[in-house]
């Protein structure tokens, strides 16, 4: 059965919400947290440390483990910092206006290098099926037709593949670095403190237990909603309108700023989403299309930066002209998932006002 | 208001057509012939001939009175071989089976002249577009916002674009000449006599005067509704399914094997128009969903051949880097114009079938 449950923190029949589940929220988040780090050092993630590992390729940096414990890590200090952000006014403001940033930069420096291995699979992924090899069973010879095998691709596709492999995991090996470089840092003990105050006791204002939390969620609901109203929507529900392709061939090598509106939309949804967890506690139903959208953005993401990791790729200095063009098609195919994601965010946003209204 | 006229060649209710129509629309065709070729003539695209325009450009390769004789031309010699074939029966035998391969030359050497014309149009309006110049109107310097100033192309982009205006203003200078030649020669002449004596006799069979045509008709119909019928159309009206580029790097260079049922379905469905032509007489009412699927389906036509000329141009020797991933976005871009077609042609003809249910 779909879930009725669409934008509750704004519903006026349902009573007040107190700070009481502001703190429970953040103290769970942070609990988390500290979890996740304990594991995520247990796991071994940190050993060998950057130089041992300075080599190493994707899938091999960090076990099984150690990633999921880098996720959830990542995942409690968005929805800490997240919160920090829509609850303002209830805390005090010294201490999360300075706790934001370094959240932030924490998580940030965490997801690098997991967004670096994701961009190679997905780039990888669309060579191959560029290159006809995964789709049509009539080309696979024996029983391992998925993944395709390499004597499918063309010698640019291969090179293309190559080139991109050794740009994106010496990008990741870089980023992993990084994230042990943090992990070990003074900044990131401060971070880690400050969390473990968090987990004990949470910084609210002398007002915080008189405040009602529901138009602070809803003003969260509507600055999604009034970003949304400013996207082309209706240009991304005419199929194939060709618009994320509009700069595929400009001068500019910066990110597209067509681009931009989408991705704040992405940020402002999971803010939303946060503030629904935080005022249903345990009991937050799923909202099918709130994670449809999600799902969509997080792919126009995605591929908005692959498509540029293909770009840049391109301009590496001396490649064969083969290689250039495979990259080409690349990123033209990378920019139409764009439009595919926003198409698809399309859909599913519809899909949720109707139900809304 | 919309027409309900579908598929009025089959209507069973309707009386016998008798091969008076055959007689009538084959004199009439041939009569437009006779006239198109005389004013192709005498607006002189015949002037100078190939030695002299061997260097003509894009627009200067005969008046515009001469380009519409051509296609008027082409025209006609399509309906009478596409009512040669459908109505084949009633014909004699020998003269519309040597009547039909050289119809079919003439109009194809006539018609190559003008496509590659038409390509490089296309591809270099898509060039302008995938630069940015054209869409927005915020890059607009000045008064002149389109066609976009060169300036706003890249290195890469501009060398492409003047690649491909060498490669096929050399083929389109080549077709014209080889179109003047065979219009000179003796293979033509004979083509055009046979026209004259149909244009006051059509050579029908001792049986035709009592033979209906409908059945014909019918038949063409059907052939048109079996070959849509195996066409991909579930996964062609999924927007975005990514179908069209998946050989988009394969090392085959033949054209797309995956564009060969929807071609046939184009040529399907103009024998279907012309049917429909002859059967109404000069009531022909307009089907806009028929037109809707032909002109969705030229377009599948035109964007695939312009997609194999970007990546046939891509595999120029010694070609820059900048120039090969250009043409690499192109060749992406035109592939998905292909499926954006293919898109266009399901959403007609499901359109068309509901009404006809």
């Amino acid at each position: 059965m779909a879930q009725q449950h669409l934008d509750p923190p704004t519903d006026p029949t349902a009573g007040p919400v107190t700070s009481d589940a502001l703190a429970g929220y953040l103290r769970a988040q942070a609990t988390e947290f500290l979890r996740s780090l304990r594991q995520h050092r247990e796991t071994g993630a940190g050993d060998g440390g950057p130089p041992g590992r300075a080599k190493s390729r994707l899938g091999e940096s960090g076990s099984a483990e150690s990633v999921s414990a880098a996720r959830a890590l990542r995942r409690s200090a968005r929805r800490i910092s997240g919160s920090l952000h829509t609850f303002r006014p209830l805390l005090d403001a010294d201490w999360s206006e300075g706790m934001r940033p370094e959240l932030a930069w924490l998580s940030g420096t965490l997801a690098r290098e997991h967004a670096y291995g994701a961009r190679l699979e997905r780039l990888l992924g669309a060579l191959n099926r560029l290159s006809g090899s995964a789709t049509l069973p009539s080309q696979a010879s024996g029983a391992n037709a998925h993944p395709a095998p390499k004597g499918n691709l063309t010698v640019g596709a291969a090179k293309a593949g190559a080139l991109l492999d050794r740009q994106l995991t010496l990008a990741r090996t870089r980023a992993h670095s990084a994230a042990l470089q943090a992990l070990g840092s003074s900044r990131f003990h401060a971070v880690a403190d400050s969390v473990a105050v968090l987990a004990s006791e949470v910084p609210l204002t002398p007002a915080a237990p008189a405040t009602d939390l529901r138009p602070l969620a809803a003003a969260a609901a509507d600055r999604l909603t009034d970003a949304v109203a400013a996207l082309p929507l209706v240009t991304a529900g005419h199929p194939y309108n060709a618009q994320a392709l509009v700069h595929g061939l400009s001068a500019d090598t910066a990110p597209q700023p067509q681009d931009a509106p989408w991705h704040q939309v992405r940020l402002l949804l999971r803010l939303h989403r946060y503030a629904r967890e935080l005022m249903y506690g345990d009991e937050c139903p799923t909202d099918v299309r709130l994670l449809a959208a999600g799902q969509a953005l997080n792919r126009h993401r995605d591929a908005a930066e692959a498509a540029s990791a293909a770009a840049s790729a391109a301009r590496t200095p001396r490649i064969a002209p083969a290689t250039a063009y495979a990259l080409g098609v690349l990123h033209a195919d990378q920019r139409h998932e764009v439009e595919a994601a926003r198409f698809a965010f399309q859909q599913a946003w519809q899909k949720e006002a109707v139900r809304t209204l």
